[in-house]
């Protein structure tokens, strides 16, 4: 009902409900301690400064915890920032639950289960289906649920199922065009391909990288994870090898984190059909918030660069 | 009805009708003039030697004349040779044609301006459609006659507009999933892409670079072309800058000859088309000359990587 | 009369004139708003931080306004900064303009484009002769008027054409002790190799880029100009592509933003004059701020060096 | 008793018994086809030409032959070269045998197998001794016998097996001199590190890669094994995630093959101790084909350099 | 008795002495002035604010004198910092030195000395000796006080010294398992490869880079020291070239700062054991600062990587 | 009167003297050897074959040894090539000399020793024009006969004091138009900063490069050079260092061999000058060899770039 929180402009005032994404301490130059608080909604975020914080404060308003908010949009050297003239914290009365302040993807987890079910179904080759099948299974709710990176694209609940779900529909329209393309390796690389996140991350929200996500990397993760469960289904063909290939080498280059790279059709396809769904992401979170006729934000996972909405654009 | 002449292997004889692609004159350790001849036809070239050979045969065998010739295919280094045991000039009484050996798009012309036709006329703005339509009718012949490179892609009769047209069906593709993208926009870019290939490249068969090529490459040359065009037809919305950017922008990386990277969506996903498109047509030539499982040859355009073709397709 | 501001010391007190070049707003820890002005006068600008600034304050304390101010210069951070004692808006009595507070080019547009005709007066091919002087006088109030760029080098009123002309000065020292050079060539690539500024700048003062300067860039509008040029003149020799190759390439490298590099021996030499040149320039400009056996601070444009002075230099 | 066949100078005439290791056939200018054989002994190899080589000549010089010539050492292009005078088979009354022209390691496999034991049963920590001991169980006698590499450094029988055993020795001089380091995690990696390599390369001889080897290389098929003898031997502590990340880790850097750096003390020590065994190895066997006052030839695996021998070295 | 400043936690009271290291003053948003003090003891440092700073306070607080300090370690932006109570310069009576608050190596110079002497005595070689003997007594005052670097590592009083004799006592382990190295060399290298820092540099503490440590660096400093000293000591021999070769070497790689790769083994060896000892003195300071089951902060020296301390260490 | 080696063109036939610059032997595909011959003039050189060689031919046909020739001009692989009918050793009734095979600098040693002592003599800096002066002397007859380099540009007698004479005047006109440079600083560092070549190269003629050349390189050694110099003439001002500096960055980045870039403004120019001067050299060269409309062959030095002709140019 009420607009989101990134759409108000410099001026406005807002009466809001908003969740706390982060809390940092500081201490301003008269002596005093005050708070730093990230606030969210589902459209985005805004910093908010809290002066003279008392010890109180520090304990309300800690991460995850909702907040009704009045205050007035400024600019803080060329971002917005909150100016905060009242707080406080959200109670039971007020209704509102954390879920309603966390973006989700734009499909429902049952739907995209749906989709993949079939997606696997229609699979010829056994030993790439088999495969597909049971490390799909082992993480399924972990799969559904998780975000595709914690920052960059598809960073939001079931982000990383919405962009595995996108790339398929995108191979399909593909393998229709390029028909020599070998359609099951291309569907398992997809589906396989960022997995390994169910373990390179520590959870759907807020995700941080586990010592395993550190130290590995959801790439060897999945690689090992394919070789494990060839081991257990009894499957040696070289389906195995070409699947740990495609997973190996989706990112391409070695810099960008593949040991090697794409040796295999479907494999050079499937970096392309990934990097593709991800950039359309990252492009199109970033225009939504500017105006025609004007540059975004510079985006660092597009080399830094601006983008442009031209003004015959609507 | 004969096989092409990549596929002959080791050891077999062949008699078959040939086209000189080019000739080479060197002098042998005996002291005799030999000559270098690179034979084609439709499926690709072999290198020949002529030992011996006279201020006769220098004359007869000329690029672009036809030969029907005797040997055996061998191997020298590492690469098919063919040891010539009879070699003569074709008359008229062969009844064969220079255009019975050259590779040409797998569609027709007329077909390929049709589609071209139809994708424009499906434009809503005016200003990107006039443009384009302009700019395609001043070039139509040599367009649908180029090829897209002079090597790597496409290098052949009608290479650019079979890639072209590829391009826009995938396009069209990519539009219908994700719907934000400007369609006018995307196909215009497509289109004129690649068009400045036209003064770049000295004609349909064996292309060469151009002076102008040279120095200013097909980039340059269409951004100055849409800026006449636009003049010509008395335009000057913030189309014609655009479209410029999308030809500009198209190889994506000052290093990969784009004085400014994309900074409008649809230049963005115009470079990712473009080459997906092109690797995928190199990337099947190269896998058609090889048996599952082995590698392809190096391929030089794709950062000199070798392709495997899995044991399991076919 | 008084000193420019950039050649006060810390601890010094000034009370003098300045202009207002650009304004940010502020809230401080305090809750309170102030403004961050950037004051300059013709040698150099500094910081002023104005404390519980007024919405009259914002008001009145607007770009290109000009201001009395009685202050201290401090240190902060390293950098030298003013911190305010009393503040107010000039007045018409007070006899200033804003001209005064602008850094110009150290010679009069007169005299420059007196020289610029003389240079293209001896010419002796008319090809290239005729597009220089109609592309001059095609945009030449804004030539004369505008900066080379808008930080690095030559960033002053007239900048572009100071620049020019003392590029041209060099080219004709080192033509005549290379004889083997065209002068015509290297002078007119010269002349038009920045004049695609006019165009990608906003302005003569606080330049900032235009779109087609964003999306295209100075050298792709200046090879699309000539191209226009020429067709406009009837011209459609070899020098038509030349010229258009120096402009081109005068970056030197695809990554420094010219998508072919220099092939033609004029235009290798223009891309050395345009280096010294701009170099020279900011290294000048550095060094004057520093005594004898003191280092500069970084140049950016330089690979981020700093410059020594040495103590035997005066 | 005769020496090795890389020293011979040009000039000595020849008579010895060499293998052959490869053999490529060639088309003279004369027309007539003509051998290209690569002989060796256990010091290394030398080309030879076997002029007008008839098919009984094709079917007795074979890889792995070995033969008796008679001939002269020459220099061609500035490599010596063999030229043939007379070349026979070996038969069964020579008493010559295939291992004698085989370079190997200059530590017999028991004593190596038995500095290996001792090293992990000093382990003190049970997780990682006994996934070590596992392993290399698993794969004892391959690791035995294969090279470290197909080119470059300890590309000899059993070259694996001493490379690592020479890391072990220096590992423990700088655990002495550095006590922080923990030395059973280092000699794990150590043990573990290029394991992989019985996978990845073909056999112990003339040893090329595997499907495996070139579609996922031996660093990631050795983090897979990790991972199932873990999960074979029940073991989940973080010893498991170090050792996958010590082997993973061990190129170093991205571009190097590793898709993580090392983040782990014991990581970055392994990745020097690998570098500085390979590289002496590399160095001394180029060193000592040259005399004192020479420069070796470029080695390509030490970034193409040349090696000087100083006179005053004996 | 009291422990090092580093090790104290947010939350915790202090009430030490500590050494003024720098101090900066700042302008508070109330226009009043505050200082800014780096206060450290032998362990590290920390930031303190000195808020409403008067002109005494100035005057008092000035680097390298020793306060007593009253305040609480806070948290600021992730660092800690302290904030003070109460603060007092220290007197006579408090019975402080300087030294008691600097970081020294952990053997004495005179150990040092005598290590060096040792090893230069041993050597067989006597124009390597000699040179050796020459340049080590020229500086050896300085030599046995200055830091090996302003930062990075061994950054402390006799660092430099500390590092040459672990370089050392690394290489003599090195010589024993690879028996073709020449010690002499080796050794000689190791002990003038960072001489020229005791002209690089400014002094033991708080060092900074000279005018020739600025223009030239410290690696063509000692070049020509080795020329000179040769040259004094009438020494011409292969030798001087030589060592002027491994110390100008040593960096390993032109951008790194040698003018030329290693082209000696023994240059290579060295530049192996600077690196290694290097990095392990980084890694060592960085990883004490942690508990097990932490990552460090990145060192920006070691590619900006952070360490992992696992878990099971202690 | 005969014209250049490099001037005739494939067909004509020629009747010369040439010198041999260098002899390789081969052996030809029939067993017999070969002799493949460098010979030149002073316009340049052509490979020649001589077939069959007997060994008189060997000892008869040596480097510097003088030949009259008879044959055609031949195309090998698109080099020309010189196909020997007849060939004999000059006599001394042929008249014919060494030197006037050899390319030497279009300026006289006299002539340029002059300008060099004109150049010194205007030094107002007593302590640059002794250091510059004493050093110039004490190489002077090799700097006055040496090339500059062994290849790439001014690789002819005298050509490193033709290189630094260009370099001077350039410098006049340039400290003409720049007047806050130091002429005597950028004079000085232009005649001492390649001077280190008089001992990186072993002779005026085909020269190589020397030990001192390989391992320590011609910057490094005139740094110690320049260091000596200061010494015995008792001089220790800042003009040392700074001199110093001016040779150690003249190749301007680390990675082209300067170990420090250049941080004094003189160093910066003396870097272009030193460039812009060997450009010339190097295009000039190239393009004298073709035709107007035509490409130079890539040159290497120059980025492997080719450079085209215009047809206006005469």
């Amino acid at each position: 009902m009420t607009k989101g929180i990134i759409h108000y402009e410099v001026g406005e005032q807002i009466d809001v409900y908003l969740l706390v994404k982060s809390v940092t301490k500081g201490i301003a130059s008269n002596g005093k301690p005050f708070l730093t608080l990230i606030l969210q909604d589902k459209t985005g975020e805004i910093e908010a400064k809290l002066w003279d914080a008392s010890l109180d404060d520090e304990n309300t308003y800690v991460p995850q915890s909702i907040v009704k908010v009045l205050g007035d949009i400024s600019n803080y050297r060329g971002r917005t920032q909150l100016k905060i003239r009242n707080i406080r914290p959200a109670n039971a009365s007020d209704h509102v639950r954390v879920a309603d302040f966390l973006e989700v993807a734009p499909m429902k987890q049952e739907e995209m289960m749906e989709k993949l079910t079939q997606y696997i179904f229609e699979m010829k080759n056994p030993n790439i289906q088999r495969i597909t099948r049971y490390l799909l299974k082992k993480y399924e709710n972990k799969f559904l649920e998780y975000p595709a990176a914690t920052k960059n694209h598809h960073e939001f609940i079931s982000g990383l199922a919405y962009h595995v779900v996108s790339m398929l529909d995108l191979a399909k329209a593909i393998v229709k065009l390029y028909p020599s393309l070998d359609a099951d390796l291309l569907y398992a690389g997809i589906i396989l391909h960022d997995l390994g996140k169910v373990i390179e991350l520590s959870g759907p929200v807020s995700a941080t990288y586990t010592l395993e996500g550190n130290l590995l990397g959801h790439i060897s993760i999945m690689v090992s994870e394919i070789s494990k469960a060839a081991e257990h289904l009894g499957i040696s063909g070289e389906e195995v090898i070409i699947l740990q290939h495609l997973v190996l080498s989706h990112h391409g280059k070695a810099e960008w984190g593949s040991p090697k790279p794409p040796m295999v059709k479907e494999a050079e396809i499937l970096h392309y059909i990934d990097n593709l769904d991800a950039k359309m992401n990252m492009m199109d979170r970033a225009l939504e918030k500017v105006k025609p006729g004007e540059f975004t934000e510079r985006i660092f996972a597009l080399d830094n660069r601006s983008f442009y909405k031209p003004t015959f654009h609507r």
